[in-house]
């Protein structure tokens, strides 16, 4: 295309937007007008994509990184050919794939955006896998608003693409000056984003974002960098092309006041239809390959052994890789604690260093799986907090990304309460779709890993940090959503529920009041989500009463995942739900424990009253 | 001090970071020897406080982002002798205010760090307190990792206190090349840092920080730039002193491996006491104001209005900003959404914009709070789960900090799931210590907002988008803790509880259920945390069965904040928790209630079904 129809590709988009945004009564159409240029450029000269066949291993990858601007991917995606004026008006309305914000329910959505920062670091875990897992010589254009750039998740992925040298990537910044509620932190200022930016070893390139043979040249300039990706830096204007919100303050996420008019002064409606570039020729790449291979012989923890469940991940990691060549894993400069620095050493080639950078370490990640890989990330579990917002949007994306957490609860002891997670629990729960387990010996982490490798979706794995004694043979199966009951008999007159630390203290509550002529069933509630409904319903049947124990605050954990088997009309035992209520200090584990009222010594006394309290049916 | 003498001090720092650790079998003393002669310079020539009064207005602030130097932290302390040798060998056991990491159980603590990445934020928070609203010229040091410089927020603390030319804070920065599992990414190449934090405006000084007439230099290099803030950016080695560990892998976060050896290397254990410079003179300082002052005229709104609950917490906040001086509201670029902008507009010395950075915003009000101002921060609260490791660490922090998340649940209607927060309230109810208030009417609203004023501690208000009716006169009350009893006769035959907009759903259903001869019982829980016990356990026993509509995902929200009111023995009534389940899309407000199964024909279907269950007792 020449440089006029660029312009009036441009024009198009603006358009599309503009209408999509009146139809819908909603939405962002001057921050997609602000980079409709950039994006004419992109689709009709540079981007390499057959919209056809979204999953073409040759295509590039295109992210929103500002999702609001969807009304613009949605018009990118009618000059493509592939959706139509009906659907394009569609937008926001119930059961539409034009969301508000872009998701995978479209096909050629990598990943969910719309929480701003998120898109760059996702692109640069696309690259990662282009250009060091698949030997794709395919590119990541991410299209990035300015407003983003006050959020610290850009700068983590702006060091971790300039340390990777991930020249495939392209950040194409929209400087279009307005923020939400008036102007951002630098303006226009573009010099101020290339020196940020060029010093963290990115190529940057400051432009006119209107101006089409300028954006023709930063892209072709993009294209031909070696060794450092490149920011292109666009001076753009909020509402461009229409006078009555064109670089105005108050135009931000809210149709044009008169669409019919804007889309006349845009030149109307147009109907041009954009010959997208072919895919990359991908003849010599290497393709991930499925989780679900052949058997794996796990390894295997004798009864009575004293493990962390965290060294058991991080040996069944390592063999599950070998055995697994689409796994790859992750950790945030901790992996002697998390221990998967073991996978690290005999798979180099599959590990990836984020450095402390967990927004960072989860986005490379999303980027990772969006091509295919399984990845594992590992850190913390106290530190998966500081990723929270990229956990709850790759649950919107579908993703499927499996999160460790090390160093789970107060038992992890003398570090104190910034060390330990207490929340974890509560924030994987809360997570849609999510899976969430909780092992208490060796064998059963590694089977558990064994499942959580096979399992498409978020899946959480807490581990442990000291040692607790080996009570499950190698090679018992553990499946997402079950139990165990350790301890059974008719005479049960109360469920003691646990899962990780706590059940080692359960077991030993129960051998106390058996001994007192107390019968106690134990369950290993090992699955934290989906929970074991049908094995609670019937230990509350049996014995009417249930003491709940976990190392995590009172809130949203274990105790409430019991309850909540009971959510559906179902009558409830009576429960006493042992977990953390005061802040812990610095102590040995075993003191923190008791502290915290969630050892074998609480767990009793909790039982005891509850059996004291059973009144014959 | 002369240059031997303060060598001589950082060589006692490093003694008794030895000392301490190898006391507790555990630590961080390398992490420790590298900073100890730049803490040295500081303590002896620099620092200006009075230990004997760590409230004092004119006590410059030091912050160890790098917590996990807690070691020389209180070396520190027990150089300016206010700790003794007994206390320092208390370290990281059971009931020592000597926590693995530092926390404000100790007075001269001003925030609890050991999350990497905080401390910076916290300290330009500090800064600006001083700078902007008290008129005090203190400075704030920072001791921070060369491993945290990962973390994006670092860089939006840098961005930050760059752009507010924040003269009077000082980061320091202990480049001692070694992260936990091995080099950063940028080892020794100070000059790598000095680029990236030179590019966000701050004034950089590269030095060995082993020199301490180079050290000295720079700080009073720091201490004479105006205009902009300072990082000094020291070469070091990590177990500086101690051949044995020093600049040596593997010897993070654990004793040196021959304490008596290494304080003999070290030329013994010292007992030097620093004469630390005297407070800075506040005489023209203007001190916050408590925020519990006269009567307030909050804004009354006529019942059988529509008005959303976030204008009317705009509107409260703007008044109760009037009547109490000591309250400061900061914003992430949303002011305009949150509602915050009103107070901006009438009390703009006391609003303080942060862009979109949601983990500075909280640093900032942490640092806000630690001189008493009274801070409410404010977002969408989908955007809190971005700054959750930072309100997770507040808790740590016995911070007073208050939190309101606009735009919560489907209710927000087309945006979409991005926008929407549906993991907030399982968020805040696992903060410890935490208040979690939802209001569903604006005299609600500015009644809660004024309690959450006058307590102390971490308060989160969730607010609504849409307009909803008023239904509580003027003047009404609502304690903290506390509920509203909507509806109830003695023959309920079920309790609805809900809370925000579900609460008007909850209304219109039980006026159904009551039309079609079913009385129901219908609760507003507006305290989700604490949560009414006393109320909901009478409801149980009058009804024996609630159904619990929340617009929150089914995990960590209103409907296990119900059952844990029944966590301690007694008898749970049958439930249905009504919750949203499936990912939403774009939709109307009432097609989301809908599609989620939270509206009033939902509420009653379940609740026809649960009293439709009843068994005469």
């Amino acid at each position: 295309m020449d440089a006029k129809q660029l312009r009036d590709l441009g024009q198009q988009l603006r358009v599309d937007a503009v209408h999509a945004a009146a139809a819908a009564g909603s939405g962002h159409p001057t921050s997609s007008m602000s980079a409709a240029d950039l994006m004419a450029v992109l689709l009709a000269g540079h981007l390499r994509y057959d919209f056809t066949m979204p999953g073409h291993p040759g295509n590039d990858r295109l992210i929103f990184s500002k999702g609001h601007a969807a009304p613009l991917l949605y018009a990118m995606y009618r000059a493509a050919g592939v959706i139509h004026d009906t659907e394009l008006l569609s937008f926001r309305t119930l059961g539409s794939r034009l969301e508000g914000h872009p998701t995978p329910r479209l096909p050629w959505v990598e990943v969910a955006t719309g929480s701003l920062g998120l898109g760059l670091g996702v692109g640069a875990g696309l690259a990662l896998a282009a250009a060091r897992l698949e030997n794709a010589p395919v590119r990541a254009w991410v299209l990035c608003g300015d407003s983003e750039l006050a959020e610290g998740s850009m700068w983590e992925a702006f060091e971790y693409a300039g340390y990777e040298r991930l020249d495939n990537l392209t950040a194409i910044i929209d400087v279009n000056r307005l923020g939400q509620r008036g102007e951002t932190r630098h303006g226009w200022d573009t010099a101020a984003y290339a020196r940020r930016i060029g010093a963290f070893g990115w190529h940057t390139i400051e432009i006119d974002g209107h101006d089409v043979d300028a954006i023709d040249d930063a892209f072709t300039a993009a294209e031909s960098t070696q060794g450092r990706p490149t920011a292109i830096i666009a001076r753009t204007m909020k509402g461009r092309g229409v006078a009555a919100v064109q670089d105005t303050e108050g135009a931000h996420g809210k149709p044009v006041p008169d669409a019919d008019e804007a889309i006349a002064e845009l030149g109307g409606i147009r109907s041009v239809q954009v010959p997208v570039r072919p895919p990359h020729d991908v003849a010599g790449r290497r393709a991930p390959v499925s989780p679900n291979g052949g058997p794996v012989s796990l390894p295997a923890y004798e009864r009575g052994q004293q493990v962390a469940t965290r060294a058991a991940f991080g040996e069944a990691l390592s063999v599950l890789g070998g055995a697994r060549p689409g796994l790859v894993v992750l950790d945030g400069e901790v992996s002697d604690s998390t221990r998967t620095d073991d996978f690290a050493r005999q798979h180099p080639d599959r590990f990836f260093e984020c450095y402390i950078a967990e927004q960072q370490m989860v986005a490379t990640a999303l980027g990772l799986q969006a091509r295919g890989w399984v990845p594992f990330a590992a850190t913390f579990a106290a530190f998966w907090t500081r990723a929270h917002d990229f956990i709850r949007m790759a649950a919107i994306s579908r993703a499927n990304l499996k999160l460790v957490g090390s160093h789970a609860g107060v038992s992890i002891g003398q570090d104190g309460p910034s060390q330990m997670g207490l929340e974890d629990l509560a924030l994987f729960r809360a997570i849609h779709g999510s899976v969430v387990l909780y092992p208490c010996d060796a064998n059963q982490t590694a089977a558990l890993l064994a499942e959580l490798t096979a399992h498409h979706g978020i899946g959480y794995l807490r581990t442990t940090r000291g040692g607790t004694p080996v009570i499950y043979p190698p090679g018992e199966r553990f499946p997402i959503g079950g139990s165990k009951v350790l301890r059974a008999s008719d005479a049960d007159q109360v469920t003691i529920i646990a899962a990780g630390v706590t059940v080692h203290q359960a077991l030993a509550a129960a051998d106390r009041l058996a001994a007192d002529g107390i019968p106690a069933r134990v369950i290993d509630l090992y699955s934290v989500k989906p929970v074991d409904t049908q094995a609670l319903r019937a230990a509350a049947e049996a014995t009417g009463a249930f003491v709940t124990a976990e190392d995590h605050w009172a809130e949203g954990g274990l105790g409430d995942a019991v309850m909540a088997a009971f959510a559906n009309g179902h009558q409830p035992p009576r429960m006493a739900k042992l977990a953390v209520h005061a802040m812990p200090g610095s102590a040995t584990p075993e003191e923190q424990l008791h502290a915290a009222g969630i050892d074998a010594k609480a767990i009793e006394a909790a039982a005891r009253a509850l059996a004291g309290q059973r009144v014959a049916p």
